[in-house]
């Protein structure tokens, strides 16, 4: 019988997961710190919540559980597996209106489930780690979600990324005023989207394969491509010419405008970018879209927007929503290619291992741990009575930096040695100076 | 269509899963003190994994995931949910056996499902909470365990609960020496697991009903039963005796002093009871076994003992193991009744709201939260501008402490006030100077 873990599913063994809890850790405390407050919902969701709610080809994807008990032959299923944290929300949100504040701030960091081909970074299950406001339609909101994603990002290290912002009329109002049919929409930000990859050229050729004039494609390539270089404020300034005369284009920059200037005063305004191009993937966005990049990543490290007609699914009303979700999985990826995690994360998983001389020493060496984890060390003991040189080695393979040993002659003299792993330097001292030793050494 | 969450799961909003996740992060701390690493597993399993490791009537409650695709109509399924945390640990054991340390310590905390009826307190989705020492046959292995459980009690708050231990050798050796039939044990065991309920009288009838001669039924008691006030020094030397002629009985009562001994200079030593009616099902465990309980619940709020047998099941071979597992929902349970959570834990979730006094003024009021979350703060903001009393009394119904205004003759003098929402006080100042007021005031 194999022993791998099921098809597309890992598991976390304790080097890896101390990094994903560190990433985690930094998320909590940063939207804690922005009023977010936490919210799960079970793994698992009666089958007609999901079902109908990502298109036909997500329908495909949800993991269905088989009913039990008599009607298990039937071969039916009632539940199913959470496929996203949104819907879950959605559900939330309507169950408990009478209970949950006006403003109901929540994150949200639990595994979903996809029946997707697994492949290289894409796994069947995997964590989501969403941020939502419901209940309100004010600026305010997309700015403290870009800020707290800019802070969590920061707080973890990264110092190169930019947070692209765009908004869905806008970017209706310019394709527009370019002359973009409205059946042509998607196909010409398909084509433009791929202006970093395939440059000005490949996307003036795409858009004309995909039946948009040429001097069409060449007013979408001025407005989408070409004013990259810019500075934000300017790129601003063109886009509103471009879209001088189309109302809700009108409307829509000005409220781009309006959240750069909140932004400004936080400590993301200088990370901040108009992107004229952003579109992610459109279909159930409303207003502001926001993505978050670094230089070394195709992909994007996590991305949102505004959703003002999906989060009532359930409530049979509209319920203004903005959200963003960090890719968890992406973050870990590059903090990992880039050594980003601090000693204490990557480090050993115990500070000092107690050894043990014979028999009659056992019950000294756990009071000798006792004191020092009453003093917030991470203490291993080795389990066993064994020659001292193979619990040495055990340490030393472990990594665990300080070794305890009490022999008789220690005993006799109520001390305990202390050997230094990384230098080989021994100290005998009272056990209750140990941890301060220890913790000395450990800079902690 | 229904938005309760499906049968026997539950949704946890902020309020509730902030005592969880205090109480799991008091759990993951001292077990990370215990030198025990994090391990996680996949929610969904191969299907072949977990059939037939539970009983018939395990089997039954194992929540099985269709085929996908073409293959889905078959009715057949291929994946099933997690039942518990001790088979993926098995098969962790043998698929990472070349990279696992010898003496592999783990704490897993994750949830499990299990199609059973739901009722009060019994739930298809749940929380376990375990810590295992695969790989050696030590008693420092059951040593650590119960000062480790021991710890996370006495952390939460607990100052009376005991650890009753006993030893599945010494039951069967105790059994055998009163005269009971090997094939009634498990019935003699039903019956005086009753003591506290029906009585002496009551265990003696129902051993009776079960067939054990009122001889046997009386030697039983005698030894299980009516010992119950006395120390557990004095209970062990009673066992021993009882015992005496007994190989394997002495052998195991051996065992136990020398447990009880390992754990005098330990932080438990005074919470440890020798009970020797305790049986915790028996069929799995090898050596001692273990349970934490309060005087008032019914129930235990964990329990574990020693398994030699199990944790090889894939590789085909014996591995020691020894574990512990800590009933996190009856612990939040007792917690709430007994208002053992901190206030930090049950309070607000913010410190401070910061209030929008015009547009004009919201930039500068972002700039503001932006300061007090770079100092630690847990700042909100509300997300709109409205009149100030309704701002307010938004604060004050989330319970939020503090509320800072900056008004147009605030701005003038570049000035925040900040109001106490408890005491009424109000109180001008730099905004530089607010975190220090706040926390003050918090004693934070």
């Amino acid at each position: 019988m194999s022993t791998q873990p099921a098809r597309g599913m890992r598991d976390f063994l304790p080097e890896e997961l101390r990094r994903r809890d560190y990433v985690v850790g930094v998320v909590r405390d940063v939207y804690e710190r922005y009023g977010f407050e936490p919210l799960e919902t079970p793994a698992v969701e009666n089958i007609d919540t999901l079902l109908g709610k990502y298109g036909e080809e997500g329908n495909k994807l949800i993991f269905k559980i088989l009913k039990r008990g008599e009607h298990e032959s039937s071969g039916q299923a009632d539940l199913a597996l959470r496929y996203d944290l949104t819907v879950p929300l959605a559900r939330v949100v309507a169950e408990y209106q009478a209970t949950l504040p006006k403003f109901f701030k929540r994150y949200q960091i639990q595994p979903v489930w996809r029946a997707d081909r697994p492949a290289r970074g894409r796994f069947r299950e995997f964590y989501q780690c969403d941020i939502d406001i419901v209940g309100s339609t004010s600026l305010i909101v997309e700015a403290e979600l870009c800020a707290a994603v800019g802070d969590v990002l920061t707080r973890l290290g990264f110092q190169d990324f930019t947070i692209r912002i765009n908004h869905r009329a806008v970017l209706t109002a310019t394709l527009e005023c370019a002359g973009v049919p409205p059946g042509l929409q998607a196909d010409a930000l398909i084509a433009l989207d791929k202006l970093d990859k395939i440059g000005p050229g490949g996307v003036l050729q795409e858009l004309a394969t995909r039946g948009i004039e040429a001097a069409v494609a060449a007013k979408c390539l001025s407005i989408f491509g070409e004013a990259n270089s810019e500075e934000t404020a300017t790129r601003i300034e063109q886009a509103a010419k471009f879209v001088s005369g189309h109302q809700m284009g009108q409307q829509s920059v000005a409220q781009l405008r309006d959240l750069f200037r909140l932004l400004d005063g936080t400590r993301v305004g200088d990370r901040i970018r108009f992107d004229p191009s952003l579109a992610r993937g459109l279909s159930y966005y409303t207003g502001a879209i926001m993505e978050i990049n670094v230089p070394d990543l195709a992909g994007s490290l996590g991305g949102g927007g505004r959703y003002d007609n999906l989060i009532g699914m359930f409530l049979g009303r509209d319920v203004p929503a903005c959200g963003f979700s960090l890719g968890l999985e992406r973050i870990l990826v590059v903090m990992g290619e880039r050594n980003m995690f601090p000693e204490s994360v990557v480090g050993a998983p115990s500070d000092v291992m107690v050894t043990l001389w014979n028999e009659g020493t056992c019950a000294d060496a756990l009071a000798l741990a006792a004191t020092l984890r009453a003093d917030g060390l991470r203490v291993d003991v080795y389990p066993e009575v064994d020659k001292i040189g193979k619990q040495f080695k055990y340490a030393s393979s472990r990594g665990v930096p300080f070794v305890a040993v009490m022999g008789d002659d220690e005993r006799a003299r109520h001390e305990v040695t202390i050997k230094n792993m990384r230098t080989g330097e021994q100290q005998s001292l009272r056990p209750d100076e140990v941890s301060v030793l220890i913790k000395r050494a450990l800079g902690s």
